[in-house]
């Protein structure tokens, strides 16, 4: 009898599952069913690419799609748009889904939970008809990237709740689009670094005109005439704005099975590495609903992002359609990377790793170092800032993260330090490497390996 | 008593290991004197940046010194410019120097041979005189740098003879100054990569109106008037030119102890880790003289590259400084980049580790592919084509090379494969490890990684 496969919700980790368990069931000869479920219009589309396309730089919505519909469908995936499931039974084995066809129950034999986050929208940011207040509003799919894009074509000043990254692209969108921009943080902005590389962030913001106040935490708006009028602050400020982007953050949508399965501290599903979120009842899960195991903390932490979704999704579906298969997701590092652009500003921000400031919290004793250099040659017409930070454990030698914030090239560097870290590497493996250097490309002693040596020599 | 270094080349080598002997030494509170000689009259000016002088991006070549004779002597080394050391003897522990102060003889303790490399000058390029024939020279000095300077201020046709890294650079140089370009080469063109890797490039030469000829060994210049006027091949052609390059590569400058030290294959110097060339003798060496340790071929390739002269030169210091340092340069990775800009053509081009070629020639068994994928995501308009080609060993699944040729941000991208490799990490490593992602800057599944997952399925 054909195995019957479920999954709940069609974007990244969901989708990558289905295809990857359909290719290994046909490399072992296995007949299986792919169902999938999806509550809203789209799939497979690029969160992460909404504030580019707000700020004017992608066409199309239609350009954010990896794979349609009928690309699915044509892959062999059942797949029923615009509909939702509103229960699971993991002792039944069944899900109740609510769409076009009525409301329906189906059986299977293994269940994916693919079902993402969703925004964090707050009491205060909600009107009487619970909606988020006009003029207010996240960005986390196209349909509210779509209004951004209508929003940001009326005149008025914007104000963004949330100190970030989807906050920073969206300052950029804001200010691509010719709009005065404040944005409002609770605590530190870009708190996902150490203070002093933040700092640098916050700086070129305010160079290009960006009004950036930090321990400002919003905890209200102003409404007139049924439309948002600005925003008031726990310390008492008032900033007035005709537009007001929702960035704080994300949590994943558990609700439906969190009485049925273990959660983590940030309310996420806790899959193992095939993906397997409890194996007796055939229960599997990926994507932002869950937390993922990061390598260097040994535990879940709660890390929404395409590319985990991507990995644990396609090992996921590996393990699904193989019973034998060998396929793991071994764990993330934190890497991300972005940007801010606004009038003459440029600068790539990217992290991998532990900052100075977790790495403490989780009672390592570390040594971190921030040096400045330059992408390429001092000599050459390429070169622009730097600043590296390195952070490394005292005995062990250990690399235990590195943050970057600089001009073109800048960013990706990153990467090196993450493959570093992937394989438990030390201070001293960064440092000596034998990395790429031509002039336009680096300094001879690539920048990365001397703020690795300077920590080196310390240690 | 004190202890005296002598210090014979004042370029990175041996200005990296004399300023590092000194912190050593200091730091172990330990007497030292260094004396260093240079023949020529500049230290430690980038060689790597000669072409971008030429080609107009570099203003003057004071920018490409990164340490001046002052700044060394500041230091406390006493180095003796425009001096020529004529002999070493390894026994007696003496050198002979001839220079403004007429021949002298001088006793050391330890010796630090850095006396780099001399470009290939052909005898059919040399004239009577034995010099290069007017309009034609090597560009591996800032003396030669300059004449390049000069020559390319007149009108005439450039032809560049050899494949390499200077030959592309020296092309993009003559393009820069709107000089039309010839480049022969005698066997396949970029042949540090794999065929299908540099036919990339010689494509994107070619529709910048280069005229690449492979297989077309340069035998002898045709002069004309006491200048040149063009290159005859081995297949017998007659290519005019104005002007020629000499860019067929470097062989190392150890003619003086070639006698008294054994040589590699390249006629390097093979000093250990600790840049140890003789122990006994106290002999040391490091630079364009040396071959270095390749870490996955297990043996000494000559690198002359400004990256390993500065790390095998500081480690030599650091050792020489402080007999108890455990500082050693654990080996190279063949790590290299470069680009090619002309016309409406930019690509960059890297690679670390071994090609497939190389691999097979090893006696590896290898497996290697080659990926198309974009530098951002698609849908950014900083997406520009990239291709990949990832060698592994088959039962190992150990990576053994990359390859890269793209847009911008390709280059850099080896980086993160060059980490691997120092790791002695799998394909599989490279293939998911937690790599930066953000529409700007990479595919959510970053190209690099596929292109090592598409081999990894395979393996």
């Amino acid at each position: 009898m054909t195995h019957r496969i479920v999954v709940i919700g069609a974007d990244a980790a969901g989708m990558s599952a289905a295809h990857q368990a359909l290719r290994a069931a046909r490399r072992v000869g296995r007949e299986i069913s792919v169902l999938a479920f999806e509550a809203t219009s789209h799939t497979s589309y690029s969160a992460c690419g909404l504030p580019y396309w707000v700020a004017g730089h992608v066409d199309s919505p239609e350009d954010l799609v990896a794979r349609t519909v009928e690309e699915h469908r044509a892959a062999g995936i059942e797949l029923r748009m615009g509909t939702r499931v509103t229960a699971v039974d993991l002792e039944a084995r069944t899900v109740t889904a609510e769409g076009p066809a009525g409301v329906e129950e189906f059986g299977y034999d293994d269940v994916v939970i693919a079902t993402g986050a969703a925004p964090v929208v707050p009491d205060w940011a909600r009107g009487e008809d619970s909606a988020p207040i006009v003029g207010s509003g996240a960005v986390t799919t196209l349909d509210e990237g779509r209004e951004w894009v209508e929003r940001l074509k009326t005149r008025g000043d914007v104000l963004v709740a949330g100190g970030g990254y989807i906050g920073l692209e969206m300052v950029e969108a804001a200010l691509a689009r010719g709009h005065r921009c404040t944005l409002l943080t609770r605590g530190r902005f870009m708190h996902s670094l150490d203070p002093e590389m933040g700092r640098r962030v916050v700086d070129a913001m305010r160079r290009a005109g960006v009004d950036v106040r930090e321990d400002a935490e919003v905890i209200g708006l102003d409404v007139e005439a049924g439309r948002v009028a600005g925003a008031r602050t726990a310390d008492g400020q008032r900033v007035p704005a005709d537009l007001v982007v929702l960035a704080l953050g994300l949590s994943p949508r558990t609700e439906m099975v969190a009485d049925q399965l273990p959660l983590g501290q940030h309310r996420g599903l806790l899959p193992d590495a095939r993906g397997r979120a409890d194996a007796d009842r055939s229960v599997w899960a990926a994507g932002d609903c869950c937390e993922v195991r990061h390598r260097l903390l040994g535990e879940p932490r709660f890390l929404p992002l395409g590319t985990h979704a991507n990995k644990l999704g396609r090992a996921l579906g590996d393990n699904l359609g193989d019973p034998a298969s060998q396929l793991t997701f071994d764990g993330a590092l934190g890497t991300s990377i972005t940007r801010f652009v606004g009038g003459e500003e440029y600068l790539e921000i990217a992290m991998t790793g532990l900052t100075e400031e977790v790495a403490v919290e989780a009672g390592l004793d570390v040594l971190a170092s921030t040096l400045e250099g330059t992408t390429a040659s001092g000599y050459m017409p390429e070169a622009e800032p730097i600043a590296i930070r390195v952070v490394a454990e005292r005995g062990t030698r250990r690399l235990l993260g590195v943050q970057i914030v600089g001009g073109h090239g800048a960013g990706k560097r990153v990467d090196a330090a993450a493959a570093v870290l992937w394989s438990g590497g030390t201070v001293d493996d960064l440092a000596w490497m034998d990395l790429a250097y031509a002039p336009p490309f680096a300094t001879s002693w690539e920048v990365l390996s001397v703020a690795a040596r300077r920590v080196a020599e310390r240690l």
